[in-house]
């Protein structure tokens, strides 16, 4: 558990709360912790997780958009493509979490200055 | 206000969870903090808040203890002393007061590396 001003957090609270996720995308996050080291399309991740395929496409928008996936182009061979998603390394996303939580405190920083 | 975690906080909730001060302590600081060149015997400082001696005495112990108020021996005339007390710089309060905070915050590092 996590302190804050004599109030208790959830590591969970605060990884959701900090990068805006709802429950699903908070799942696929999990999931995804797990497997690092894959690439993914969209209608893998729904078979897999057994969730509908719009649902995916929202959380995995959601968790691009927060840079904590990496896309990448797969070729078909009828010319076209398809992205393909893998989870960014741990370090990485440990330290966007901690700066968002810096941002936090830093108001406590400048509320202390007009005090 | 400050946010942690999607929840809302107060100043003086942080200060007070921080410090570990009670209401009557929090009163002192805030008195003191209005009062920054002054140094105080807790009978003169019981008399201009008219609060009673003993509440007084505990909050100033605890102040003082929290590394927030300074304190000096006035001589007495009969060979004697009193204490009296003036509160520490704006900036070391500060200081003290992020350290405590960023104490918290440290706990969602590590829990971040045990995720």
């Amino acid at each position: 558990m996590i302190d804050f001003a004599c109030k208790q957090f959830k590591l969970d609270e605060v990884i959701k709360c900090g990068l805006g996720l709802a429950k699903a995308d908070y799942k696929l996050l999990e999931y995804l912790m797990k497997h690092t080291t894959d690439w993914y399309t969209t209608e893998q991740l729904a078979k897999t997780m057994n969730l509908n395929l719009s649902t995916i496409q929202r959380s995995v928008k959601k968790l691009y958009e927060r840079d904590i996936l990496q896309r990448n182009q797969q070729n078909l061979d009828n010319g076209g493509y398809i992205f393909i998603y893998k989870i960014k390394d741990k370090s990485h996303i440990k330290k966007r979490l901690m700066e968002i939580v810096q941002n936090w405190v830093k108001k406590v920083d400048l509320e202390l200055n007009h005090w």
